[in-house]
């Protein structure tokens, strides 16, 4: 058995073989034939077709394995029915890898999964790469290697760039690939995954880590084969400097079907890969060509240097709008310095009051320049880190373009400059496109841009991921329990770990209840213990602020008889007496496993308002405490721990350390852990603390 | 003095005056010269240029007074320092309305301000109308008069239509002509108003609402100089069939900062405006370019028959990253119906699911006409109000988009086809062009326009304005109080209309307050009343829950030292005991004169958390009970009012019509209205009622 391939090797192949290959390109090996010549593909070239000695004047075989010596990287596109017995012949005859483009397996149900079990068991036993299948072939602009069928690569030449390009969907790939090239934007490689039977997501970011021609990724994804390894692997293109940019499909329930009908694949929770993807820098997005579009500005520029935004247009109207959206999106306005005042107030007169500038009606004393003059002292001001243009018909459309355009161009800043009229915008278009300035023919396109370089801004800022162990949790290879714990067995667990939890006693009997009441002190409440009740209050078993033994004699037999109403068959363990607590606010706070990514840490908003309103922040763990406190800044709530409008504030360092171990306690948990709920906690003001008072959980 | 030129009269002139005509068409006499010509202006062209006896073929007048006969409408670009003397000459010379393309007025400051004065004045004098200044002219292409100076006249004919657009912007009027008629889409009339000297919004939408050629009307605006007047006019508007959209800037602080600069526009509450559009059907948008795409949108299809979406494409990541972007925006993909799922099953194959319908894959087989067929069946689907398309590069692209548009023409359901790729989407882009298909370059105006077919379509349920008075008030001639209330008079102004409060009654002294008590009851709470003091909990003077004489004599004390101490020369009048209510939450409610739609009325959510998430809603008053049940439907805790997760359904009904009282005493009060407010308001359980148990307010 050979050693196989790596995606570098199946990138940078000295052979390439087209099964079912065709002068007509009208078929998919036909198209495949045209474009690995018509792009100049430096390495040999094996046809197989049964019934030709020559394709596009290329010796052909009559089989894969009558052409001589190995072939490195074979592409497919025959039906279903006979692509098993197709890629068995690739593998005997020493093929390196196989790429796949025929459907019908996976992502179609059983059978097509039985049919790619085979696929895989081939490949598997000869040592042979498979990417696909269900995908559009790969596309290596550095080595002259258009291994597609796609129509795409009919016009002009490869583009070849700095961007690296991951994507499931084959037809996502080649569109993204189209619309880019018409922008004049290159890549250094496109692959398409399709079912990623063996090449996954994770292999070729790998090889783009790696890449020196690769400078910026963008993925488009359904589903990730190995999560934990993306995650490790974002990591390592941050440390490199290279940004990584995703649009992730499945984010809601339509979507999440739709990925698993198209390449079979299983999304899982995104609101914890959108925090995982923060901690690491990922920029997450919902437009596959505007994420391009970004990674672009990402690659000229770099993340902006401030987070202030100035607009300029010569239709002031436009510059209203472009301010208003961009205010609406939570971005801000720049505010410019003293300096920059004088200068605009120079050039503008009494109509400059400051951002959005508007240049209308001063285009036509013969001051085309205008626009770049304004443009270069815009850029010089410290508060902008963005300029934000959008063009509109003007006196002298070409020279005002291209005017703005260079002055855009040589300023340090980043920019995003749209173009919306429709053909009377052609001319300056094509300014802009010759002096390389780049622009958008939408404002959203150019609003997302802006948003996403002043997101990598943010994230910049985000905590890293964090691994040292607090001090004082037990031992990592202490005993935990297991099974569906009780609310007292829950909050030692977590007590071991650091976590306050209120006094409490759990009795027998109600004898043992007053006694322990007494030594606690009263006001206190009782709750029964019972494993089977997971929602205690439902059934009216949660009574608080038992102010005598009268009242809480009453409560134990109230309590138990309504435990044995709703489950009369469960064991009662018996009552446990607490301490009465208050707070200043109601917090939730939590770990669960997620399918895909292991234990993550939830903290939220108590209460039912808060409850309606999905108030709830979540970290894969274990997270450090300025990362908690970074999460808890994103909660609606947060103003109401932060003294909002002259209350007190409240204790958030207790908050945070308590969150940080009982990520170390899931972290510890591992795949064991199921899910463990400390709700509600009681926040009491700076330095009052943090108190869990009920809680339950499982551990398997 | 003539009879003052109606807007038809001004757009259909039968002579047309160009103020500093020109040869030249780098300047703006120049170039609207040459429009009028190139365009087939059926009228007279009277050209004014002191030094030329012809322009452009035409018999020029070295002064306006010399042309024979009454000019009907003028055009200037003339320099601001000419211009007042310009406008003069004409005026004198009879003419009927001069279109002011001229900047420096009002949108600069107070000198401007003074010079539009001087503007306004003449045309007072001489019953002379004023469109602008500070525009960019007037297009209707159904009278062929193109008056204007903008490029985008430059190329192919005028764009006609049945789309009326108004715009305050001279810049992106033409800018938004263009990307239109680039889109093939026409207009009946393309007016822009700069600073509405004279001709203002409403002028031009009377006209659009009465013009046989127009449809459907957008509107760019920055400021209504007669707020009122649009809404009568838009619910007009709305009785015409005639739909309204509007992209109004001024929506955030840096955008009412730019309308003001651009074109001297005060910009009120937004949320009020929106509020009010919603009542009268008006759509609400962001982007000016999608805003006609929807109008057409409109007209093509009218509103949606249903709210279900059906998404489409040949790519199946595309079907997914459309499917969630669409949830994620709150629309609501379709589900099909059985027939439905038997047809597409029976296309598809075992890959069908459900909805997105992903072609990919299955183009191949010579069967272009593949997604043709599925566009029918999706279209014969019940529950599919609109189809969403999204095309990406595929074998037989053209005869795909071909297919794929006949059919979307031919269904009898709105739809949003969006063609993502890049130039290799050109030959289908013109195939769909040729046929008549509209589609969109970029996915964001797809589901921009989707989204406002949709909003139509709810908008279509709101309930429209209230006029009917309900039963039980005071008559509309009552005597009302004046000046800064206490709580005991808000509440009894309150309680005149209607709305339930609390038992309470106002004491000289602390033994009437111990009697008061006694016979409403303890537990009571105790207030000061003090004119002065109107935030009495921040001085701590709200005493709740007193349970005894005792309790309630101290607080007496206290009470009243806390406002001594804290507004040691306040009138303090006596002290309020009130009866103690409960309930199950606490809501605002409150009415205040909004400065252009007069009295509006607010509902909000009460209580801490509500107040930090800002959950209120507005309406102009005075509303009916539908409306009021309408807007509590819309609050984040209307859940908690409709007995969200087995909690108790509150009293709404008794909440509508309290509201719906209030809002008839913010009516009767008019102008004299300040602001009232009720906070809290305690509601119950369903037939429990509400109350108000406090309330400040102020009355001119």
């Amino acid at each position: 058995m050979q050693a196989r391939l790596s995606v570098r090797q199946i990138l940078h192949p000295q052979s390439v073989g087209v099964i079912g290959a065709s002068d007509d390109v009208g078929k998919f090996g036909g198209r495949i034939m045209h474009y690995l010549i018509k792009h100049g593909f430096p390495g040999t070239i094996v046809p197989v077709n049964p019934s030709r000695a020559e394709v596009r004047g290329v010796h052909a075989y009559p089989r894969i394995g009558d052409a001589p010596g190995p072939v490195d990287v074979c592409i497919l596109a025959v039906p279903a029915a006979v692509l098993v017995q197709a890629v068995r012949e690739c593998a005997e005859a020493g093929v390196g890898c196989c790429v796949v483009m025929t459907t019908g397996f996976a992502e179609i149900g059983p059978a097509g999964r039985a049919r790619q079990d085979e696929l895989e068991a081939i490949a598997r036993t000869h040592g042979m790469r498979i990417v696909g299948p269900n995908c559009m072939g790969l596309i290596n602009p550095h080595h002259a290697l258009a291994l597609t069928s796609s129509l795409v690569l009919e016009d002009g030449e490869l583009a070849r760039g700095r961007i690296g390009l991951i994507s499931q969907s084959g037809a996502l790939m080649v569109s993204i690939y189209d619309r880019a090239r018409s922008a004049d934007i290159g890549f250094s490689a496109c692959v398409s995954l399709g079912n990623q039977s063996d090449v996954e997501i994770c292999d070729v970011l790998e090889y783009m880590r790696d890449d020196p021609c690769t400078e910026a990724i963008c993925l488009y994804v359904e589903g990730f084969r190995s999560p934990r390894r993306f995650l490790e692997l974002a990591s390592d293109c941050r440390r490199a400097g290279k940004p990584v940019l995703m649009v992730k499909s499945g984010r809601t329930e339509a979507g999440v079907r739709a990925a698993l009908s198209h390449t079979a694949s299983l999304a899982g929770s995104y609101r914890v890969l959108a925090s995982a993807c923060a901690e690491r820098g990922v920029l997450l997005m919902d437009d596959v060509d505007d994420m391009v579009r970004a990674a672009d500005a990402l690659l000229r520029w770099g993340v902006p240097g401030g987070d202030g935004v100035a607009v300029l247009s010569p239709s002031g109207g436009g510059a209203a709008v472009m301010i208003d959206r961009i205010s609406e999106r939570g971005l801000r306005p720049a505010v410019f310095g003293e300096a920059t005042r004088v200068r605009l107030a120079e050039h503008l007169g009494p109509t400059f009051i400051g951002n959005p500038i508007d240049l209308g009606g001063r285009l036509d004393s013969g001051a085309a320049g205008l626009g770049g003059e304004l443009v270069r002292v815009l850029a010089g001001d410290p508060d902008v880190g963005v300029l934000c243009v959008l063009l509109t018909t003007a006196p002298g459309f070409v020279a005002v373009a291209r005017g703005i355009g260079e002055a855009l161009l040589a300023a340090a800043k980043p920019f995003v400059l749209s173009v919306t009229p429709g053909t009377s915008a052609d001319a300056p278009r094509t300014v802009l496109r010759k002096i390389g300035c780049p622009y958008y023919d939408h404002a959203d396109s150019a609003l997302r841009v802006l948003g996403t370089l002043l997101e990598a801004r943010r994230l910049g800022a985000v905590v890293a991921v964090e691994t040292v162990r607090p001090g004082g949790l037990p031992a990592t290879d202490a005993v935990l329990p297991t099974g569906r714990l009780t609310e007292p067995e829950v909050k030692q667990l977590v007590a071991r770990y650091g976590v306050p939890v209120g006094e409490e006693r759990v009795c027998a009997d109600v004898e043992a209840a007053v006694k322990a009441a007494t030594a606690i002190g009263f006001p206190v409440a009782l709750k029964p213990v019972c494993r089977a009740l997971v929602h205690k209050s439902d059934i009216g078993a949660v009574r608080l602020g038992l102010g005598s033994v009268e009242a809480l004699r009453d409560a134990w037999a109230e309590v138990m008889t309504a435990v044995h109403r709703a489950l009369p068959d469960a064991t009662i363990e018996g009552g446990v007496v607490q301490q009465m607590h208050r707070g200043e606010l109601e917090l939730i706070m939590g770990v669960r496993r997620d399918p895909q990514f292991g234990p993550v840490l939830v903290v939220g908003a108590g209460g039912v308002l808060a409850e309606l309103l999905d108030d709830v922040t979540v970290a894969l763990a274990p997270v450090g405490v300025a990362r908690v406190m970074e999460m808890l800044r994103g909660l609606k709530v947060w103003p109401l721990l932060d003294g909002w409008r002259g209350r007190p504030k409240l204790d958030v360092a207790a908050v945070a350390d308590a969150a940080c171990r009982l990520s170390w306690l899931a972290n510890d948990l591992g795949d064991r852990l199921v899910d463990l709920e400390l709700n509600p906690l009681l926040v009491g003001r700076e330095d009052e603390g943090m108190v869990a008072v009920d809680g339950r959980g499982a551990v398997e």
